[in-house]
């Protein structure tokens, strides 16, 4: 410590390594694998489990899994929110907060999350100020859920005037991708998952779009009946889904876990103009849905500044068609609105609307001065509105 | 990534280093310094701040820091919260989120907590989730804050049911305590902040608790006018003051970041009966008030279990008492409700209330299974209640 009469100045060292690696386990049906890998100590001392999901999901699977966890000798408690993007808000966390302290959680326990991308994002964003942070694990049954929410450690709840900005990077302790629960999913959360599914490919992976063009029906086929070798193809068409989902969102997470470098940016593909959708629409449109129609937008507008051809911009359309998903922005969504919504999304930098741009199918476009997101004029936006 | 039909298991590598150290500065009047560090680039490019504050302090500080910074070149925006730890809400959080939001804050901004304990706290934690995390500095403007709240990285709010329990480790860019701003305090409030100093001596400095049995007095005549000598004399009492908490304060926050040794829980001193006793009387009792009875309830009950002396209690009571501060709970605090709130408190372990304890004046008890926190009965608390 140094000191002169007029001023101190004590400096405060708080280096260290932190080690937030963690596993990713894909399979059908993965009670039985979480159930052991907390009786051999994954979550150290903890006894105590939140058990965090929808009123959906809860029957389905989080019943089971409090079940099952009693029965091994742990202590759980299951806390359901009603389903729906609209409940990822402030005030769901604070009553999530509010019951479980009322249940007498403290700082020694940890939270499972058990369903989809809502639950996901808010119960890890719950777990990350919960006592100022205990260890959670996500469950994920939604294929969305796998493809995005569950893995990388974004946790986040809208507000009114912003989609996804207050949260926290909060890392879980594992995730387990349950491919089996994809059966139960309704159609069309399905075919809304396989959004974020597309633009992974899209952005990093021309075999596997190619992989998808040939077996979408495969997996859009999971919720019918059908013969042990057909499940079986099913099966094996859904672990390879999640498997690239993980791996191409892990190149990126792996290499830039908080946005500084800007690669996570490329993430976003389709969705600066997603999120305004979704938002605009007042959340009528799923989040899939919506990211659907921000991916052909951003498409057509690469498209004009000759970063992918006009055939590259169909096949895109036409996997989006093939997923049951929408592509063209709704008429009564109001241009300006959208617009002005636009402005609200976390990449704007001084006061300019920002995009991430494929480039052809399988790769990122990555600007001069080493950005991967490029300010685009309102001109542009609107030529392609 | 290894592959088996049933099941596949994908490691996602996070190891990192992170370096959270940081400065503090320790001066009378620091706005130059403050504006100093942002020209020479200690926020990095950020060019926007959020200048958090509450009604009382934006007057006298957080208007002159804003102007200052303002003719620097640096946009800025107060954001005022009324005054009190009854403010310390998540309602008042989603405010701050909401009004920075509508001023077109995004994730480029910084936070500039100017205040107490109360704003730095809420700052802080508001900071660590807008954007999923934007940098902040605290300009600490009181003694409570010089000695606890706005260094060593705890943020947080409090809720109907607990104290302090949603909140983030989140560690701020720099410290600026003004040691001058003392002098506008309420003397109420510079006596309150007394607490947190003498429990700093109790816990970790025997000298440093003869230095305040000596100067107290000096301290607490810096808002009366005083010859440039008397001044000076003031000047250097305040600033050995604030070193002196810095220094404690970071040999146990250095060591245990985020109390995962439990060495932290040493800070946690008199805090025990402190919150509950802050709580139960709806925060008509200030921080430090309640800190002070707590400290002397410790301090009781450590004598019956042999860890100081009656004497050591005595002395621990005099200096209370000389800064002016209660050392017996309230008659109108009823003892029942006091008790059912002790459960409430982070430390709390399968159902059991746990101390910290002193050890004579200057150390802290450490026990044999190498923890600082023992389980404490309720005959116990009651037998000194």
């Amino acid at each position: 410590m140094c000191y002169d009469e007029a001023m101190s100045n004590f400096h405060v060292s708080l280096k260290k390594v932190v080690d937030d690696s963690y596993d990713i386990a894909i399979g059908a049906d993965l009670f039985e694998t979480l159930k052991a890998d907390l009786c051999h100590g994954l979550m150290g001392k903890i006894r105590r489990f939140a058990i965090i999901t929808d009123d959906l999901v809860k029957p389905l699977y989080a019943d089971g899994i409090a079940s099952l966890l009693s029965e091994a000798g742990f202590e759980t408690e299951i806390f359901t929110i009603p389903h729906g993007e609209k409940n990822k808000t402030r005030e769901k966390k604070a009553w999530l907060e509010d019951a479980m302290l009322s249940k007498g959680f403290r700082r020694d326990c940890a939270v499972i999350a058990v369903g989809g991308g809502v639950v996901t994002d808010l119960a890890g964003f719950t777990a990350g100020t919960f006592g100022r942070g205990v260890p959670f694990l996500n469950y994920a049954t939604t294929l969305l859920a796998a493809a995005d929410a569950s893995v990388g450690g974004k946790t986040a709840v809208d507000t009114p005037l912003a989609t996804n900005l207050i949260g926290l990077f909060y890392q879980p302790k594992k995730v387990y991708i349950d491919v089996k629960a994809w059966e139960t999913l309704p159609e069309r959360e399905l075919r809304s998952g396989l959004a974020e599914t597309i633009k992974h490919a899209c952005m990093a992976d021309a075999a596997f779009f190619a992989y998808l063009e040939e077996h979408l029906d495969t997996l859009l086929s999971v919720s019918r009946p059908g013969s042990a070798q057909e499940k079986e193809v099913q099966r094996a068409v859904c672990m390879h889904i999640a498997e690239k989902n993980c791996q191409i969102k892990y190149q990126v997470v792996e290499q830039d876990e908080k946005e500084t470098s800007g690669l996570r940016e490329t993430l976003n593909l389709g969705h600066t103009v997603g999120r305004a959708v979704e938002t605009v629409s007042d959340y009528r449109l799923l989040h899939g849905e919506a990211v659907a129609i921000g991916l052909l937008f951003q498409a057509r507008l690469g498209e004009k500044s000759g970063y992918l051809s006009a055939d590259e911009v169909s096949r895109i359309k036409a996997l989006l068609e093939k997923a049951g998903l929408p592509t063209e922005i709704p008429d009564d969504i109001d241009r300006e609105t959208l617009v002005k919504k636009l402005y609200t999304d976390k990449k704007v930098r001084n006061g300019a609307i920002r995009f991430v741009f494929q480039k052809g199918i399988g790769q990122m476009m990555c600007f001069e001065d080493g950005s991967y997101a490029r300010a685009v004029s309102e001109t542009e936006v609107r030529s392609v509105l």
